[in-house]
């Protein structure tokens, strides 16, 4: 912490004890429409671009030491505890970025990032959260998704491969799942990337510009932003039926890609120090140890 | 690239042209002793550390561009390149220093790191390569083994686990193993980080002293290092026995720690350079998916 307050310059925007942001968390009893949120909005940061970029540097260390911490506190603890950040948006909201540049800040040893893309075969023979369950967190570890269960309830009722019943069944699973993961010591941070229409256009008319973007460029990444409604409503809906107590969801702006980074880095900060991790205590004689090293020192 | 060169103030020593730190590379018909390498030198780098923190810097971006371009022209490919970075050392030689400051400035999207404990009960059960195969890296992807088969050769033969024959036998098996690695695509990079007796206690001395690295410590350490010399011989005959044209050992020095990085960082740059990848062409028509994607934007 002290790390990350010497390197602020500008106490009224980057400060650490700056109003943090945090996106638009959502009630369990939210009722809204994901189009109600601006995606151009800085909710909790007064500050531009610029300070934006400072202010994820300056977080870094509080990140890092917490993690560290974590780890050191929780793992190979049978009830340790974990934290799983799940991140949806649409094609070209920033994902990559978030993997990149927030969680890639910490040390890799205690993070595993799973992305989900199209199912395999053998994971479309298996219920939808077969493939998912192996990779939820082991104590003391960050584990991040980059998309997730809920596109089971996402593109799947955009494209109709699941009716109105099955979607039901499954948000009824997800929050079973979650709540499992909850009692179990994970806390589950749930993001929603909010890219506009408009902006997701000008991105991917950069990577048809760009001969080192080109790789990322999709056709049916077109195919998809003309089910661009379908899709708001499909969050919309599975944001209701899934932000619980234990597990909410937060919609974080994503126009800005500096934004929704420090956006996300704060929710992940917010939930380790609410996990609170501590240098675990010595559980060997720090006096015979030193001996010991001592003797082999000469 | 333009990038890192910006960054470098110091020609003399931190330019990226500058001659690059590499460690010992060993030949493959070597017939040394890993004790007549001074584990303080800093073969190809004539600076002092703050001059290697800031080479350190000013090499990721170059790294980074690497690695991306990697990912993009040849994950997915059955016959795409691949490049395993091995990391053995003695307790405290550094081996999360390289993870977290060398492997984790790269997008960690396109890195597994795989951290080889002792090995489980089940583990046990199979031949000493079963548990390390499958985290062989997939195509375009960068795999990083913290510890790896090289274990078996290492504290088994200083232990007695394993007699002289059964070690010949797992050197020839290892050496099978890493042709078929790179008759697949894979760049095998070997480093033994090479810290002296004086630099581990003094390491394993901090971490008694400090509350927050007690969680590092284990008596057990104390007891390897009882065994130093017994360990130097095991890592000279692996050595001499595993370095090949293919896949040949680097003695990284270090007791100093930037340097270490430096040297491990360069030796990825140079396995990423060799292969040299390429943004892959456009597999679409570029004209038409503009004209598609304008249609979208009114």
């Amino acid at each position: 912490m002290a790390k990350s307050k010497k390197s602020s310059k500008n106490a009224s925007t980057t400060s650490p004890e700056a109003p943090a942001p945090r996106g638009f968390p959502l009630a369990n009893d939210w009722k809204g429409d994901v189009r109600d949120f601006d995606p151009r909005a800085t909710p909790g940061f007064s500050g531009k671009k610029a300070e934006g970029r400072e202010f994820l540097l300056a977080r870094d260390a509080e990140l890092d030491e917490l993690q560290e911490r974590l780890y050191a506190a929780h793992h190979g603890a049978a009830d340790g505890r974990s934290v799983l950040l799940i991140v949806q948006g649409m094609d070209t909201s920033g994902k990559g970025g978030i993997m990149r540049h927030v969680v890639g800040s910490v040390d890799p040893q205690g993070v595993e990032i799973t992305a989900f893309k199209a199912p395999t075969a053998e994971e479309k023979e298996h219920d939808f959260l077969w493939r998912i369950r192996p990779h939820a967190p082991a104590p003391g570890t960050i584990g991040v998704f980059d998309r997730s269960q809920y596109e089971d309830v996402l593109i799947h009722r955009v494209h109709g491969w699941a009716d109105a019943k099955e979607i039901r069944a499954r948000y009824t699973a997800i929050n079973a799942f979650e709540r499992e993961l909850a009692a179990a010591g994970t806390t589950v941070v749930k993001v929603m990337l909010h890219v506009s229409h408009e902006e997701q256009g000008e991105r991917l008319m950069e990577r048809l510009e760009r001969p080192d973007k080109h790789w990322k460029y999709n056709p049916g990444d077109v195919d998809e932003r003309e089910h661009w409604d379908d899709y708001m409503d499909a969050y919309t809906r599975a944001l209701r039926a899934t932000s619980t107590v234990g597990a909410p969801w937060h919609v974080v702006p994503a126009d800005r890609k500096w934004y929704a980074r420090i956006a996300v880095q704060q929710l992940l900060i917010d939930a380790l120090r609410e996990i609170d991790p501590q240098w675990p205590a010595a559980d060997f004689d720090i006096d015979e140890q030193v001996g010991r090293l001592r003797a082999t020192m000469e």
